[in-house]
C-alpha cells in the first residue's frame, strides 16, 4: 500500500535488463557514442520533429538547465504558486541562472490562470531595470496537485508567452501520465501548442534515473554542452540513461506504464467516492489522488502499513478542508497493484 | 584494442545484476531508505571511522561540491596546473564556489611541489583583501598523468594545508586504483594522512554512475544536504546508486577491479620497454600508461582499431617529445584484457 | 514642485564643502586612512555600542551584502511583498547571494504581518531539503509606503527571528526619517529591539553616495571586507564617503534634514487633508505622503511643473483607489521648500 | 614624498568645485536627467563615434561588468598573468561572471606576449565542452608595471581577439596617463585599433569616483543596464560622477593631470639613473617609476616620510633583484610636486 509517491517505485524489469543488456564492451563516453546518438534521434520521432536533447540526472537539473539557457540578467520566470521549481527544488532554478527570480502566478486547480499571469508580467514594463525583465514561463504538466492544462489551456499559455517574446517551459515530470490522460501525441502537448522547451521527466514512470531536457528550437540550446558541463551533469557513461531511454520507448513501453498508473488513480478515485470515510479533494486527471479524510484515521491507516503524504492546502483552496480533517496525496505508478488499492481502502472503511 | 580511457569500459556484471535485484518494491527516495542508509554506513567500515557520505552523479559533482563546502567569498584553491577540476571540468569548481578561484600549481611528475605549494599560497597574505584568501588545496590520486602520491607526499601537501588551516582534497576518480598500487588502506591513503574531503570514484572502475563524497568530519559537510539539493545531484531514486556500491564493495570486488586494471597496465608497460617502437614516457603507477611514439605510427595504430588520445606533453616535461613524434595515453580497466595489449604491440612491430 | 522622489533632491551644501575641504593632501586608500577610521568610529557613538561599519555605493549594495554576509544555501529570506529588496533591485539580493531567495510576506500598512511571517517560515520545516532553508528577515524602516513600524512592532518580529535563530536585517535607506518621526535613537530603534544589521542610507536624506552596513555583531560581519571587495563595492578613495558622513553627523546636520523632509510631509499631508480635490491615501508617517487625486487633475498638474509618480496600489489595499482615480507619491527631503507645497495645493485647486 | 599610488592623491579643486556647484536644484535620478545624457554624449565626442557609456563606482566593477557583457557559460578570459583583474580583485571578474576563468598569459615588459596568447587559446578547441570556451581578452593600459602597449601591439593583440571572434576589452584605470605618454587619441588607442571594450577610469587620475565602463558597440552592451543594476552599481544620484566627468573633460584637464603626473614619473626617474644609491628597474613610461634599492635604505626612507610600496618581482625578471636588494613602486598623480621628487633623492644619497 504505497502511494507515497511515484518514486518510490522501483524500475521496470525490461529496463534494469537492458541495463545489463548495454554493460559490456566499450563505448564512447559523454554521449558521443552511435548508442547515444540513436537514442537521441528517437526523440525526434516521438516529437515529429528535430529538437535537441540532453540527458541530465534529476527532473531539477532538466528544470534548472531549461531555465539557464535562456537566462537573462536580473531575469524573472514566471511559474504556478505551488510549482515543484518554486517550492520543492531547494532554489536550484535560481542557483543556475545566478539570481534570475520565480515569480508566483495564483490560478485555480494547480494551473497558472492566464489573467494573473498577465498582470504579473505587466508589473515588468519594458525597460525598467528596477525590477528586472521576464524571462520565462514554466508550467507543470501533470501539475503539483496532479491536475492537467487541457490543450487550450497550454495555448492560452503559450500565447501570452507569445506576446511577450518569452519562452514557454513544461516541467514533465509526468509528462508521460499526462499525455496518456489527454490522449494527446508528444508533438500535440508541445510545440504544436507553442512550447517551447520540455523536462522530459522518465524517472518517476519507471526509470531509475532518466531525464532528458528537450528544446524544439535548437538554437536555443546553443550553449547547452558547455552549461550542462559546467553544472556537472555530463555522464561519462551515458549510456546508461541511453539505455534506459531504448527501453522506455521500446514496444510504446512508457505509455502502458503510463497508463497503467493512471488506471490505478481511477479506481483510487473511485475507491474513495464510494467510501464513506473519505472524500475527493479534487477530480483526479492523471496518477495522483488528492483525498480528505479525518484526522482520527490517520494513525490507523499509517499502523496498518499505509504510506502516503499529508499535503498542504493549497492556496486557491483555502477552507477546503475542516479543522477535524487532512488532505492526503496518493500517488499512483507502473508498480501499483489493484489488490493494494483495495487493502488501503478497506482499511479506511 | 580500447586504450581511450576506464569509462569507455562498461559496468561489472556484478553491478548491473544487482541493479536488477533491487529493481523491485517500494523504497523511501532521496537517500531516506534503509537501504540507501546501510550502504553509507559501509564507508565507515571502509575508511575506519565516521564519515558523511553524499551520492553525486558524477566525478565533477563531487569536485565541485567538496569545494563548495568549503567555500569562502574570493576564496582561492590550490591545485596543480594540469589538474582535472583546472583543465577539464568546463568551470565546474568555479561555477558552484560561485567564482572561487582555481590556481596553479607547478610539480614535476602531474605532482604539486611542495615548495612551489607555499610560495603560491605566500602570495595571499592574511587579510590582503585584493587578493583573496585561500580556501582549499586539491591533489588528484592517480594523478591526470597516472602517477601516485606517495603517503608521505600526501603528508607533505597536508602538513602545508594545515599550517594554513586549509582542508585537503582528493579527487580520487582513480581511488581504487592508486590504493591498491600503494598496497594502503583507505584509512592509510586519507585521513591518517591528512586528507579530510575525498571524491571517492567508483564510475571509472566498473560502475555505472557512482561517486561519493567523504567527509572525514561531517561537520564540515552540515550544509551539504542542501548545497547538494541545490546543485541537482540529488537522486529520487537514489538506491541505484546504493546498489552499484553495494555490489561494488562486496567480496572486495573494487579491489580485484582495478588490481586487474593495474596489473594490465603494468603488462602493457613493459611491452612498450621491450618495444623498438615505443618508449616509455615515464612510469607506470597506477592504470595509465604514457608511450612516445612516432607519429608515423599513428594512422596504422587506428587504422587497424587501436583507440587511446593523444596527450599534451605536460608543462614540466617540455623537450621530452621530439617533433617527429607523439604522446599517447593507454588506460586499462576492469575490461581490459591481456590479448588486446598483445594485439596492440604486435600492430606497433 | 518636485515631490518625485528624496533622491531627486541634490545634496546639502555642508557635504559638498566637507568634501572640498578633504580633496587636498594624501590620504591611504581603501578605508586605511585615520580619517576613515575616526568615521567609521562615529558609528560606535551613534549605535551606542561597537559595530562593524561598511561603506558602499548604493542602498543596493548595502541590502544585497547585508544578505551576503548570512548568506546559506538553498537560503531563504522573507520580506514583504512589496519590499524594496523584492521589487526594485532587479535581482542583486538573489545574485550576490548566488541564488538565496526572496519570499514575499503579506501584511497591511507596508508592514510585515507576524502571524504571516510565522505562517510563512513554518513551510520550511528543519531539515527538509527540498524546500531550503529559512537564512534572514528583512524590515524596511521607513517601509516602501511611508509608513513606520513602531518600537514593539519591529520587537515582534524580531521575537519572531529570534526563535528560528534567523538574522533580522533593516532597510534603512530612509532610516533618518524614521528615526525621527517616531522620536528614537538609533540603539532604540535597532539593536534594543532586536534589529542585528542595518543598510544605514544617507544617499537619499543630503548625501551624494553615502550608504553604510551596520553589523550590531562584528563577528558575523567576518569575511565582509572579502565579500565587498569582490562586490567591487570597496572605493580607493574611500575618504569621499567619509567626509560625506563627517558632515552628515556633525551637529545632528543629518537629524535636521530628516525632520525638515518629515516636516514638509506632514505640511503636505495636511493640505491634501484639506483639499477637496485630493485625498490621503493613508497617514503619513515619515517623508512620503500618498494620495487619491481624479485622474482627470494628471496632465494639468504635470503640464504646471509638478512632477511625482504614479504608484502601485498596495495589495492589501485593493479596492482603495477607485477606476477614475488615480494613487500618487509625493516625497519631501531636506531640499523641499513649503513654497513649493502651497503651490502644489493651489494647483489641485 | 607620497609615491604610493595616484589613489593615495586627493581630488582636483576643480572637481570638487564641480560638484558643489551641481549640488542643488532636482534632478532626475538613475542617470536619466538631462545632465548625465549630456555628460554621456561628451563620451562620443572623446571617441569619435557613437558609444555606449555606463558610470559604474569602482575600476573593478567596471572590468567585472565588462566581462560580464560577454560571458559565456564555461567561459575563459586571457589576460596577462600579472593583470589586476586576476592579482588584486578579490575574484570580481569570476564572481561577477558567475564563475567564468580568467587564464593567465605569459609575457615581458608586463604585456601579454602574443605568441603565449595564440597558445593559450589553442588549448581550447571548439565544441570540446571539457575545457570551456574562450569568451575575451582582456589587456591592461597603462600596464601593472607602467609600461604601455604601443599601438602596433595592441593592434597585434585585436587580430588575434578577430581571428578568434573575441572581444578585446582594454582595463584602463590609467588610461590617460597612457593616451598622452603615447600622444594618441582615444580611439586611436582604442577602437581603431581594435578595442572592443573600455574601462575608462578616472578616479586615479583627479577624481573622487569616477569610473565609466564604454562599449564602442551599444549592441554589446544591450544587457548592461540590467546587470549593472543587478550588480549593485547604479547610483541614484548619478549627477555626482556626471559632475565629475564634466570637470575632467572641460579644458583638458584629464589630459593636464595625466601629463603632469607622467613628467613627474620621468623627473623622478632621471633622478633614480642619476642616483647611486638605486637603479632603475626598466624604463618608465607612464606614471609608474619601479626602482631597485639595497634594503638597507628602506628604512630611512620611511622614517624620513616617504612613502611607497614594495613590489614583488614580475615572473619574466627573476634574478633582476638581488638577495640584499628589494623592488620599490614609486607612482606619481596630478597631485606630486617636483620637491618631492627633490626631497626623496636626496633621502637616497
Amino acid at each position: 500500500m504505497n502511494f507515497a509517491s511515484d518514486n518510490w517505485a522501483g524500475v521496470h524489469p525490461a529496463i534494469s535488463e537492458r541495463l545489463l543488456e548495454v554493460s559490456s564492451g566499450f563505448s564512447a563516453p559523454y554521449g558521443a557514442s552511435d548508442f547515444d546518438k540513436k537514442i537521441e534521434l528517437r526523440f525526434n520521432e516521438i516529437f515529429e520533429r528535430e529538437v535537441a536533447v540532453y540527458f541530465v540526472s534529476t527532473g531539477t537539473a532538466a528544470n534548472s538547465l531549461a531555465l539557464a539557457a535562456v537566462n537573462r540578467p536580473g531575469g524573472v520566470s514566471f511559474c504556478h504558486r505551488e510549482a515543484h521549481i518554486l517550492e520543492d527544488e531547494c532554489g536550484a532554478p535560481e542557483f543556475f541562472t545566478h539570481g534570475a527570480r520565480l515569480s508566483p502566478v495564483d490560478g485555480d486547480n494547480g494551473k497558472i490562470d492566464p489573467n494573473h499571469l498577465k498582470a504579473e508580467i505587466a508589473r515588468f514594463p519594458p525597460n525598467f531595470v528596477h525590477a528586472g525583465q521576464p524571462m520565462a514561463i514554466s508550467i507543470t504538466q501533470a501539475t503539483e496537485i496532479g491536475t492537467l492544462y487541457k490543450s487550450h489551456e497550454i495555448e492560452q499559455i503559450a500565447n501570452i508567452a507569445k506576446s511577450y517574446h518569452l519562452p514557454l517551459h513544461m516541467d514533465g515530470a509526468r509528462f508521460a501520465n499526462a499525455l496518456v490522460a489527454l490522449n494527446l501525441t508528444p508533438a500535440e502537448m508541445t510545440w504544436k501548442r507553442g512550447v517551447d522547451i520540455v523536462s522530459f521527466g522518465a524517472t518517476k514512470n519507471g526509470c531509475w534515473c532518466a531525464e532528458a531536457l528537450v528544446f524544439m528550437n535548437p538554437e536555443v540550446a546553443k550553449d547547452l554542452p558547455y552549461i550542462r558541463k559546467r553544472a556537472a551533469q555530463l555522464f561519462s557513461k551515458s549510456r546508461f540513461i541511453a539505455a534506459q531511454f531504448d527501453a522506455y520507448f521500446k514496444d510504446d513501453l512508457w505509455l502502458t506504464m503510463a497508463r497503467h498508473a493512471n488506471t490505478m488513480a481511477q479506481y483510487l478515485q473511485q475507491s474513495i467516492v464510494n467510501s464513506k470515510h473519505a472524500r475527493l479533494a479534487w477530480e483526479t486527471e492523471a496518477n495522483e489522488v488528492f483525498a480528505i479524510i479525518d484526522k482520527s484515521n490517520l494513525n490507523q491507516l499509517e499502523e496498518q502499513g499505509a504510506i502516503f503524504y499529508q499535503w498542504n492546502t493549497p492556496r486557491a483552496n483555502a477552507g477546503l478542508v475542516a479543522q477535524h480533517e487532512v488532505l492526503i496525496r496518493l500517488v499512483t505508478s507502473f508498480a501499483t497493484e489493484a489488490v493494494s488499492v483495495d487493502r488501503f481502502i478497506s482499511l479506511l472503511e
